[in-house]
């Protein structure tokens, strides 16, 4: 009753809506409003925006699709809490990065074979995927799509 | 290369961790915690318990598993806007509802056969499910689990 097309139609959907839904918001606000904190003393959306960037940015080689693109990101948005790093990138530089990161995954997602979603990715051992099936590719893209979920709902309190 | 089964853990994977992620968020804040707002002039944390709350038990009759335990919850928590509907369910009569449904919907979710999850949920027609099979029951799961992201980053502002 249903085919490899199905599942992974079911959660590019999900992944697609919440990119969309992030876009909305993005252009629903100004360069300033994004880089104001989301709620008094919590993160900026610039740092919600720049660790959106940096985590999608590492389902490159996740998935082997090749290098990441933006290393530099890692430290400031992913090992550091917000304003622990202070030369970051502006906020139009983040929208800049973050719309072509957006084109880059789409083209290299639409390349890969339907069959593929269900191998492992390059973070679980042949050993280790031969007990855990479920720890393939396009699970990387159901974890990241509810990661996008929770930070998005963050980045609505900017408008 | 995969099962139904691996389909269905992967998603209900997910579901169950933001389900664990929200717990852990109301174990940390206390009724009076739960009672504010997320940020000034935001929704409560007692709307987004509250909405949480109407939309999982909508779950029941869309994957035909029963009636709304908590139908007279949709009016102030769906259809209204947070301080709309001024007589509301109090944080502790939520936090008891809430935990009683998780617990219901395991209950009914593990007496569903795997080849179930693919097939259509109520709200589509046989006739529409026949060209579009992703809207199936594990779907809905999929949904409800971003949607259920989303207002856990929200909620978790008021730790």
């Amino acid at each position: 009753m249903y085919t490899n097309n199905t599942i992974i139609k079911m959660v590019f959907d999900r992944w697609y809506a919440l990119i969309k839904n992030c876009d909305t918001i993005l252009d629903a606000i100004t360069d300033e409003q994004l880089q104001k904190e989301i709620a008094p003393n919590r993160n900026r959306g610039t740092y919600l925006l720049g660790h959106l960037i940096a985590v999608h940015d590492d389902m490159l080689p996740l998935l082997g699709l090749g290098e990441r693109q933006y290393p530099e990101l890692t430290e400031p948005f992913i090992k550091s809490a917000d304003k622990v790093v202070t030369q970051v990138p502006s906020a139009a530089t983040l929208r800049a990065i973050w719309t072509k990161q957006c084109e880059l995954l789409k083209q290299k997602f639409e390349a890969v074979k339907a069959e593929e979603w269900f191998e492992k990715h390059t973070a679980v051992s042949a050993e280790d995927f031969m007990n855990e099936p479920h720890r393939n590719k396009l699970n990387i893209i159901l974890t990241r799509t509810t990661h996008l979920a929770y930070h998005t709902g963050l980045l609505a309190l900017l408008k």
